[in-house]
C-alpha cells in the first residue's frame, strides 16, 4: 500500500547531458532534475502553450521530441498527454507512467546517446526565449498552514494569550485558496485595495494596502485524484502527488487582520499567488527524502489516520527555501537581489503526505492538477522567517536593505524572488527555478 | 454604467406555451421563466451532456433544436456556445447576447408560434428522462455569510460574548469554498468522517460526523469576468452575473466548531455541496426585484465601494426559500416531506452586486461559471432558519417530524429539499426547481 518513489540510476550524478549547461553544477536543472512545464515561444512558434522539460539553460520542446520520435519507451498514454497545453492530463497519469517521460527525458538528454544531434537541437529553445505559465489549469488551490513556527508567531501577535490554538497540533489547519489569481513567475503584482481598520479607528476605511506581504511556501500538484467520497491513506498519499514547486502566497495585512473573523482569509489573498514554472518530480526528489517533523516530547502524536512508518520514516523533504528582494533602487544601484531569510521544508509540522490525508478524509476529491501548498515556510530561528510580517514582527522592527532603505512591508518596485533547492553529497543538486514577482501599483479607487 | 435587465414583453403573464404543463399555474418552469441547464438522456442519445432549458415538465434539447434552424434570431455566438456540454461559454456572453437565446426560446416555445411541432417535438425530453447535472464547470466557489440574522444566531452559539463581530456590517464576510466537490441535485451525499472534540474532552477523535446539517442558500453564477487586477464597480456588478440557483452547503458541525480557527471552515463543507440544476437568468427575475436590505437606524451605511442607487432601489431579490426533510421512515409511512422552515432572500444584508463588487476590489478575477453562494438564508423569525444548527439551536431543541421522529441534525437516509420561487401580482410565478440530497452512510473507516 504505502508508496514513494525509490532512487535508482536515473539519480546517478555523473550522469552528463549533451546540453552543456546542464553539467554546470551551479544549474537547477541538471539531467537528474527534468522538471516539466509549460510554456510559449516568444519568437516563432504557432503562439500555443506546449509542454517543456527543463534542461540546464535549455526548454526542450517535449511535443515536438516526442511527435519526432526522439523520445523513446514513452507509453501510448504518456504520449497522448504531452500534446496537451497543460500538464493536467500528464499528473493525472499513473506514476509508473509518468515515470517513462522521465526515463525517456533522461535517456534522450543523456551525453551517452548517441541521437542525431542536429535534429535534437531543433526541438530545443533558450530559456531565455520563453514565457513560462501557470503548469496546470489548477482546478482547486488549498492552503494549508503546516509551520508550527509560522503559526506560533502569527498567533502571538494577533492572539497574544493563545498563539497556537488547541487544534493546531491535532488538525493540519488549510484553507480554500482562489484559483483563477494564482499567475506564473514574471507576472507583475497589483497592489490590492481593501477594507482596513487602523489601530484605534472606529470603522474601517477603503484604499491600497498598506502592509503588503510575501509569504514563501512549497506546493504540491495533485496526481490522479480520488472519488469523491473515499478518503485517501497516508501511506499511499503520495501515488497522488505529481511534484512541487515554490508559492507565494501575497497577502495584504492589513485587510487580513480586519476580514479574518470568524471564516478566515479571503481578499487578503485572492488578488495573486506566483507559483514557479516547473514541476519538481517526487522521482528526482528520492535522493532527498528525510524523517517527518519529530515532535517534541509532549506533543501529541498524529491521529491515526495520519500517520504512518513510510510517513515518520521519510514523509519529508529535505528543501531549502530563499527569499530575496531587490527594490527599485537596488535594480538601478546595480544591487544583486538581498537575501532576507533562508528555511528549510524539513521543518513543517505536517508532511505533504498528512496534507494530502487530511484534505481527503472528509470524502474531499482531489483532481489532477490542484494545487496544495505548505503555507508559510518558517523555521525556529529568526533568519528563517518566511514573511515580512514575521521577519518585522508586524512592521515594527523593519528590514535594512544594501541600499539603507528600511522594508516593514513590501513598496511598489520591490521584486520579491523565491528559490529553493535539494543538496546532498553525492548527488546532483536538484533546483526549482524562481518565483519572482514585482510589485506593482494600485489600480486608481473611484 | 449602471445595469439590469428590464421588464419587458417576455414577462407577459398571459403568453402560454404548446407545451401544455408550461401552463399550469404551479409549475415551476413557465414560458417567462426558461432557465438553462445541463442534461443527459437516461434512454437513447449519445450520452454526451448537453444545454437544454426547461419548459413545464420538459427539457428542451437546445442544441439539437438550434441545429435544426429552430431557435430564430441567435446570434451566431450564441449558437456556437450553445453546442457546449457546459454553460461556462453562454456564461461567458454579454447580457444582451444571452439575451438572445431567451428570446429565440420564449419564440420557439410560444403557444402562437405556427412552428412545424411534429419537429420540435422531437428536439422536446420528459424531465422523467434526463440526468440533470452541474451547470458549469466552477472554477471557483465563493461563500458569503451575508445573513445577518444567520450571522447573529451562529455567533451567539459559538462566541456568546461576540456575537456579531465588529467587521460584519462593514465587510461581506465571505471564504473560498470547494469547487471539486459540488455536486448536482439527486446526488446521495456520504456522511463525512472528521476530526472534532466533544465537550469536555481534551483530545479529538476522528470518525464519521455526528453534527451532519444543511444550509439553505442561493448561488449566483459568474457571467463574463473581469480582468485580473481590475475591480468591477457595484453599479454594474449585475453584468458579470449569469443566473441564480439553490445551494445547499452541507456542513459537518463537530468538525466545523474544532477546525475552524484560525483559517476558517475547510473539511466540514468540503465533502459535498449541492446545487439546483436549472440557471435562473436576471432577466427572468426582473419582476422580482426589490431595494437592497434596509439597514436598521444606527448601522453604519455601505463603504461607497459597495453603494450605488440602482442596488439601494434594487439590488435584491423578492424570492422565497423553503427546506424540508424526509427520512427514509416517513417515506415508508408514504408520508410527504416536512417544511422545516421557509425563508427570504430579500432579507439578506448584502446584495450580490455587493458581493461581487467586493469580491473584486482587491482585483481579484471572476470567471465564467464561477458561483458565489449567499451563505445561509436565515430570517429574523424562528421559521426562518435555514440550517438545523440554528433551527434545533444547537441541538438543544430537536424539531419532530411527522412520524414522531426527532432530529437534532441529520441521519442516515435522511433526503433533504429545498426550493425557491418568485411570485407577484400580475407576474407568472418563476420556479427555481429542486435541490435535492439524500445523507448516505460514513465510509467505512480504517
Amino acid at each position: 500500500m504505502s508508496w514513494q518513489p525509490p532512487i535508482d540510476e536515473t539519480h546517478d550524478p555523473v550522469r552528463e547531458s549533451w546540453v552543456e549547461s546542464a553539467n554546470d553544477a551551479a544549474t537547477d536543472f541538471p539531467i537528474q532534475n527534468l522538471p516539466l512545464g509549460v510554456f510559449t515561444r516568444r519568437r516563432g512558434g504557432d503562439g500555443a502553450p506546449r509542454i517543456g522539460a527543463a534542461i540546464g539553460n535549455r526548454v526542450v520542446d517535449v511535443r515536438a521530441a516526442a511527435e519526432a520520435g526522439l523520445l523513446a519507451g514513452l507509453s501510448a498514454a504518456a504520449l497522448e498527454v504531452l500534446r496537451s497545453w497543460t500538464l493536467n492530463a500528464y499528473m493525472n497519469l499513473a506514476p509508473d507512467e509518468r515515470g517513462t517521460v522521465r526515463r525517456s527525458l533522461g535517456a534522450f538528454l543523456d551525453a551517452r546517446t548517441l541521437a542525431p544531434r542536429r535534429q535534437a537541437l531543433s526541438h530545443l529553445v533558450s530559456m531565455a526565449d520563453v514565457d513560462l505559465h501557470v503548469p496546470s489549469s489548477i482546478g482547486d488551490y488549498t492552503d494549508f498552514y503546516a509551520s508550527i513556527h509560522h503559526a506560533t508567531n502569527v498567533g502571538s501577535m494577533f492572539r497574544p494569550d493563545s498563539p497556537l490554538l488547541p487544534n493546531y497540533k491535532f488538525v493540519p489547519i488549510g484553507y480554500h485558496g482562489r484559483s483563477s489569481s494564482i499567475v506564473a513567475s514574471g507576472t507583475p503584482v497589483r497592489r490590492p485595495a481593501g477594507q482596513a481598520r487602523p489601530e484605534g479607528a472606529v470603522t474601517p476605511s477603503f484604499g491600497p494596502s498598506t502592509r503588503l506581504d510575501y509569504e514563501l511556501e512549497v506546493g504540491a500538484f495533485a496526481g490522479p485524484g480520488n472519488q469523491l467520497g473515499t478518503p485517501v491513506a497516508v501511506g499511499s498519499a503520495e501515488r497522488h502527488l505529481a511534484g512541487l514547486c515554490l508559492v507565494n502566497d501575497w497577502s495584504a495585512r492589513d485587510v487580513q487582520q480586519w476580514e479574518y473573523q470568524p471564516l478566515g482569509p479571503f481578499l487578503a489573498k485572492s488578488f495573486a499567488t506566483t507559483v514557479s514554472p516547473w514541476v519538481v518530480t517526487l522521482e528526482a526528489l528520492a535522493p532527498f527524502r528525510v524523517p517527518a517533523f519529530e515532535r517534541p516530547d509532549g506533543d501529541p502524536p498524529p491521529l491515526p489516520y495520519l500517520e504512518s512508518t513510510a510517513n515518520r520514516a521519510s514523509g519529508g523533504f529535505d528543501l531549502t527555501l530563499e527569499v530575496l528582494l531587490s527594490s527599485r533602487r537596488m535594480r538601478e544601484a546595480g544591487c544583486p537581489p538581498a537575501r532576507l531569510s533562508r528555511s528549510h521544508l524539513s521543518t513543517m509540522y505536517w508532511t505533504f503526505a498528512q496534507l494530502v490525508a487530511h484534505h481527503t478524509s472528509n470524502g474531499c476529491n482531489l483532481r489532477a492538477g490542484d494545487l496544495l501548498a505548505s503555507g508559510t515556510v518558517s523555521g525556529p530561528s529568526e533568519d528563517a522567517r518566511g514573511c515580512l510580517l514575521e521577519l518585522t514582527w508586524r512592521g515594527q522592527r523593519p528590514v535594512t536593505l544594501p541600499t539603507g532603505e528600511t522594508r516593514a512591508f513590501l513598496e511598489d518596485g520591490d521584486e520579491v524572488l523565491m528559490r529553493g533547492w535539494c543538496a546532498r553529497e553525492g548527488y546532483r543538486r536538484i533546483g526549482f527555478g524562481e518565483c519572482r514577482g514585482t510589485v506593482a501599483p494600485a489600480a486608481p479607487t473611484t
